[in-house]
């Protein structure tokens, strides 16, 4: 997979220039997205693309946590403080690390990686909001297709392009969005569809927070 | 109806103190979902409760805008420019109005009646804030019903108390969100119920931007 489009406020760009450990946790998000291949076993990330929405969406998602977890210790479901004991609703961020180095200060970096409808964005969007206004996380990240590989996964997962006019409502705050690519796009039926849902998948127990 | 619980962010408190216009504002858009009533022609808004999800809540909208197109001389769907032309996506406010007095200074009051899911309340929420953002709007407003009322409408429809954990997003700008209530329920049969959709109401042509 590649990384096409990005998106950083002025101050999250500030903070990666000023602070290796962010710019390290964000790599550590960049790695873990492109490093991902199709099919399994391959050299890059070829997507079927032979029909219109004939790819799931949520394997991607996994993997990318699965190598988020395996290979840079990442935490699953981190329950925010203000929506889990305050307001007592509320899920969890997707994907959590906690970052220090010499000077023993923490980094609370937060992601999503979106495979929700566009209006699932906004409210994926509020809550890392919810959470860098609480200042219990520091950092967050948004993972999306963009637009022209949306159209080969799940309809109506959300992509980069629907949510980038509202990028600039998190502009007071360290926000990235990061829109991804298939490296080839395949239009006959040389690699498989990725499966839908949870097919496929084999079950594994989380790194939970 | 009734509103039953409400929240001003602390700009919108100072804005409405400071200023008649944008209270009256705040008031034509509380007179409008107060007014009305059901059935049509009794006193009160009593709703029918005999059954989970089984009132419609787009005529209760669709009430609630004729009343301040007709009453208070507000328009429908005006367009942001920042998504118009800008980026050239997003759909316009629901409804929208300038208010001036002897100070020849314009108020852009933008209101949205929210009467989709939550996911979707939370777009909504994102499209006033950019407007706010951009200084197309002065003063935004959300309206929905709390969780109570809810129960009996339209399956899934977000209430007021599931986006309350998010209002304090909104917290640096002038915003006021409005949970209104009916005033009885009726746990029998003897008040109509409410139809979904479009049903039952007659076509007239709106007051558009």
């Amino acid at each position: 997979m590649k990384i096409e489009k990005v998106y950083f406020t002025p101050v999250a760009k500030k903070l990666l220039e000023n602070d290796e450990l962010y710019k390290q946790a964000c790599n550590e998000v960049i790695n873990s997205i492109t490093s991902t291949v199709w099919p399994i076993g391959s050299e890059s990330f070829i997507i079927n693309a032979s029909e219109k929405n004939v790819n799931g969406v949520v394997p991607l998602k996994e993997r990318c946590y699965i190598e988020l977890e395996e290979s840079y210790l990442w935490y699953r479901e981190k329950p925010l403080h203000v929506l889990k004991h305050e307001k007592q609703k509320g899920g969890p961020i997707d994907v959590y690390k906690e970052f220090s180095g010499e000077d023993q200060i923490i980094r609370h970096v937060g992601l999503e990686f979106e495979t929700g409808n566009i209006s699932s964005a906004h409210r994926s969007m509020n809550k890392l909001l919810l959470g860098l206004n609480r200042r219990e996380i520091d950092l967050a990240m948004i993972l999306m297709p963009i637009k022209n590989l949306s159209y080969y996964l799940t309809d109506r997962v959300a992509n980069y392009e629907e949510l980038e006019p509202y990028f600039e409502n998190a502009n007071n705050h360290a926000f990235i969005f990061l829109g991804f690519n298939a490296d080839h796009y395949s239009y006959g039926n040389d690699v498989p569809i990725i499966p839908k849902g949870k097919d496929g998948m084999s079950s594994r127990s989380i790194r939970k927070w």
